[in-house]
């Protein structure tokens, strides 16, 4: 049954869940095939995840694998296609614990910037696992920049063929998934040289194992790269590569050829590239990013509605820890975080579908923009989820600690999403870049695109709210971050210039700007989301029940950015100290407020207890119980550890002089 | 040899990183002595950590026990003893990776809550492991809150023995280390009862193995809870009780006993017991919170120096990504904070001293603040030191999330010490009650702790900096510091009050105010973190090369806090927003000049590079052959999966249709 201090929460919900999942999944329709699929898969035994966390990293691997083969299989038999409607819920049903993701990469590569003979030559047999792909950009010494790689391609004109060389041991390829034990092919980026002449980085397509016994091919070093903080189910690999020859033809050269007698033929614009990165950054905002915070607070919120600790009032029994004050002040602000980069995600998407039909047309206007808000969210969304889900995980306190509840697992595969697909930093500065151009074009009249036009808006120099209340309405709030955004990037965009008009280098007076750059361009995403979730309310009037909750969501979002970021506000006089304090009496009556809807707020994301995969989190709230009976299931119960008759015993055995 | 990239920072160094390296161990024969003991202990292959990332908890446990026993010989070979004066070293030179440390505790709760006659029959076999000791207080359902723990031992008049029960799931024991697997005998607190009556909680010692052959003694069901998120080679372990009897004599009677007749005497002071606590909270401060913060700075910075990435210049070679001003700002602030808070261990320290002095000779005057102090110490430095951490971990992308650099598992523990000992949340509104009530009683002219005399003082209202050099003044940022604490701290109180007047009942009053009392304890210890810095800046005087240093720490520490809590400093315009534009100025010169001695202040640290374990962090600066070296022995490369012959195989075969 379920915990009563559970099922006392859900009686209370001032909306109904089923609709709001319904509303959150874009109908009830979709919601009805998420569920199918997820019944599907988590029906199979092959992708339990029951023992995820007692087994090894080679277990891991051999688990992701057995679940990637069964994949095909399974999707055969439930009819369900590739591109069909079901398949952005496979992944969230198999929670990301699957090998040959970057085989998709490598097809992907290949389809982009491949010729049609080559798309046609290395697509079917790739779409049929006749071989298996990686993707090697990433060197040891090299990420980022790509223009620094070091491995050389040089075309032999007698033999039509690229000889590859891996030339020191930073230029050894590191960390491509797929690569350190499944791959038998990979696309190699490296430096092509023609009759001794540098042609900047391009992509050949290696193989690297035997299609017969899956043995390392001549002149191929390779393996795995080791133990990580998590993806233990990924063999990222190391590649080194010692005079590997190649055919002509494989060198991907839909954008570029090398012609049999090396003459260096360049065609077609290379702005699709661009693109692609910009498709993949939005893409896993929601899965990589949104949805562990999502999962985080899931199994956070429900196991504060159960755990009791201290009293509260005298002379009462102790108090649920939901009911602390710094609990809900932990806790509430992820959960609105998550309906806001929900929200924002849908956003983007719509943005890129639109940016995609202009590109189609061949109109890359809205690139640069796109470029620009993906990058920024990109590094807004993972960094504000990578730490929600930490205050999750340490807000459960010793419990949170145990893998058993999930958390640390969430964790320690969230924050690699700051790393991966662009370093958070970098990504930030090239938004900054994109404001900076815009404000100065917004300043002098130019036209600019449609997120930045508030760029060039006059507006009053003072907040006007007059007392808490005031600070509830949308109005009020998204013009203080707008005002603030505006602020950050006006003064950074002047102190750069003013660097410059005084004689500091360009690229020096860049550098000293970085610091307060970063801030301008989180600013604006922080301005962006907050917007955008008081739009997405107001378009709700026709559910009134989840408007209401939505309302309180949205206003928690903003008053808590404002509340935890002060300083940016009230900089320039444009909120006051004591407006300052009117923003956190009604935080903290918010707080209040929307506890009472914790518990449903998080149903409605509609994970079910195997994808959790928590002790802490499960729908039943059965918390102590199943914390016992899975660590009774644990390998270091399993058998007696040979640490006694070794160790223990003769040292009980007071024979510790003879050891 | 070492990298030149790396051997370059060190020959600009600006001070004798000797000098500063025994400086900061407490002069020059403490820095012998400490790499004496580092020195034998890395010697002995038994304390190797080599393979430690590769292990799975099983044999981390194993080795833990190992370690654990070999260093009793040890220390025999050696002749050090358990007090002696190389102790302090031992643990830092084993890195935490033993056993038996519950041990210690079970013997000085003994110690501490025994008669004389206990002490006698239980120390003398405990410290020669003739018994393995653990201390089991926290429950499965129970943690701070002592009163509500569930266990019963309840006074069998006609036996003169204490039976204990586990009354239900909630209240087995949970999480204590040793055991797991290891102890014998455990410290078990329950609540008393007599004759029918409860009489609270009280400690009992307790067999639940064999000390024949370990087996688990009659009426004890007792385990391993599983994985977590680190400390795999600490046995935590659980305990259920099943009407197990103790002889009266096993409850420790110190402070109470149960007569033969079941007549309850209560004698003495419990007032020690915080003192127990205090001490435990002020000796975690430098080995689980500094040390690992000082440990991450060192593997961050050095791979910083080394790791180059993009053009800083045009034309000229990729750029040390020490050298970006965002990295600076990540990782030197960090630098500075694990300086900043070593000094205030040392602080700490000395207060406590001088406490233990005073409470032997029966005065307890000074416990209160102690207590307030270490709690909120205990709390704020965990938690910088914890972020700290992972700043560094992030800063080196990639090869940051790798084992291989000793960054994840250094984070993995370090977060554990926000949760242990203390959940940081309630130690910061216990300084926090402290705080309020010195605050009013220094309002109506009543004297305080010293601590805390600076409620009482009247300053001027306006910070009077008139540029960014001002902001270099200690005088200038510590007024500054101390003003925002009397802020936070008077404003929370009369909130409490006003809200307590309108007719809020007491304790609902208080949660109302702990967010806002959270932060005021926060910025108290902050305050004294920036004030003891500087003082042991000024007293540094006759040791003019290191001075110069530690002062541009000192005010980068400083003004740090400022830019990054700018809105505390503005609310009541005590800082200008003009006057922040100096504070960021003044921080970000400072970034760059405390740059170039980077490298030279964490090599004063002085970690050899098997503490560090990290192919990032070693000495010579060879990262990238160091990687690859380590990555080769990880056993995902000592054989070929299953997983080919069991999937891949079929699948390139094409026998998917079969599977």
């Amino acid at each position: 049954g379920v915990n009563p201090d559970l099922a006392n929460e859900r009686q209370t919900a001032s909306f109904s869940v089923e609709k709001l999942t319904a509303w959150l999944d874009g109908g009830a329709e979709q919601t009805r095939l998420r569920r199918a699929v997820v019944e599907a898969i988590e029906r199979d035994p092959v992708f339990s995840r029951e023992n995820q966390y007692f087994q090894s990293q080679n277990e891991r691997y051999e688990a992701a694998v057995r679940k990637a083969v069964h994949l095909q299989k399974k999707m055969h038999e439930m009819g369900w296609s590739q591109d069909g409607p079901e398949s952005k819920y496979i992944y969230r049903a198999v929670a990301g614990d699957i090998a040959f993701l970057l085989h998709r990469i490598f097809m992907r590569s290949i389809s982009v910037l491949g010729s049609d003979e080559q798309i046609a030559k290395w697509i079917p047999p790739a779409s049929q696992y006749q071989l298996i792909g990686s993707y090697a950009q990433t060197e040891l010494g090299h990420g980022t920049y790509l223009q620094g790689l070091e491995t050389t391609a040089v075309f032999d004109v007698t033999t039509q063929e690229f000889i590859l060389n891996t030339p020191k041991i930073s230029a050894m390829k590191w960390w491509p998934g797929d690569m350190g034990r499944s791959a038998t092919h990979t696309v190699v980026f490296a430096q092509l040289y023609v009759h001794g002449k540098c042609y900047g980085i391009h992509p050949f397509i290696v193989q690297i194992r035997s299609l017969q016994d899956h043995s390392l091919c001549p002149g191929i070093i390779a393996g795995d790269i080791g133990p990580k903080m998590n993806f233990e189910h990924i063999d990222n690999g190391y590649l080194m590569l010692q005079n590997v020859r190649v055919p002509r033809e494989n060198m991907l050269n839909k954008f570029c050829e090398v012609q049999p007698d090396g003459t260096y033929v360049r065609r077609g614009s290379q702005k699709i590239n661009y693109f692609t990165m910009t498709s993949v950054r939005i893409s896993l905002i929601s899965g990589e990013a949104v949805t562990p915070l999502m999962k985080a607070c899931t199994i956070a919120i429900r196991y504060s509605a159960v755990r009791r600790q201290s009293k509260l009032k005298p002379g009462e029994q102790e108090a649920k820890i939901l009911d602390y004050q710094t609990q809900q002040e932990k806790l509430l602000p992820q959960l609105a975080a998550a309906y806001a980069f929900h929200f924002i995600d849908d956003y983007l998407q719509e943005m890129f579908d639109r940016g995609y039909r202009e590109i189609q047309r061949k109109n890359f206007d809205t690139l640069p923009e796109l470029h620009a808000l993906s990058s920024g969210f990109k590094a807004t969304v993972t960094q504000y989820c990578t730490s929600g889900v930490e205050i999750c995980l340490r807000a459960c306190g010793g419990h949170g600690y145990s893998l058993l509840s999930g958390l640390p697992s969430l964790y320690t595969k969230i924050i690699a999403s700051c790393i991966y697909e662009g370093e958070n930093t970098i990504l930030l500065l090239q938004t900054a870049r994109f404001l900076v151009k815009s404000f100065m074009a917004a300043s002098t009249g130019q036209s600019v695109p449609p997120s930045v036009t508030y760029l060039a808006a006059v507006k009053p120099r003072k907040c006007p709210a007059k007392n808490k209340l005031d600070f509830l309405s949308p109005d009020i709030y998204t013009e203080a971050y707008q005002h603030m955004a505006v602020r950050l990037i006006s003064s950074t965009a002047a102190k750069l210039q003013d660097l410059i008009q005084s004689g500091v280098k360009k690229h020096d007076a860049w550098n000293r700007c970085t610091v307060q750059l970063a801030q301008a361009a989180k600013a604006h995403c922080h301005y962006i989301t907050v917007k955008n979730f008081a739009e997405t309310v107001e378009k709700l009037e026709s559910k009134a029940g989840i408007q209401k909750i939505m309302k309180h969501l949205c206003d928690l979002f903003a008053l808590h950015g404002i509340f935890s970021n002060a300083g940016v506000f009230m900089h320039d006089g444009y909120i006051s100290g004591a407006q300052m304090d009117m923003v956190t009496a009604s935080y903290l009556d918010l707080l209040a407020i929307v506890r009472k809807d914790a518990v449903p707020l998080v149903d409605a994301f509609d994970f079910t207890d195997k994808s959790l995969n928590s002790a802490l989190g499960c729908y039943d709230g059965q918390v102590y119980q199943r914390l016992y009976e899975w660590a009774r299931k644990s390998p270091t119960n399993k058998q007696i550890s040979p640490a006694y008759e070794k160790y223990l015993k003769p040292l009980l055995h007071n024979t510790l002089s003879k050891l």
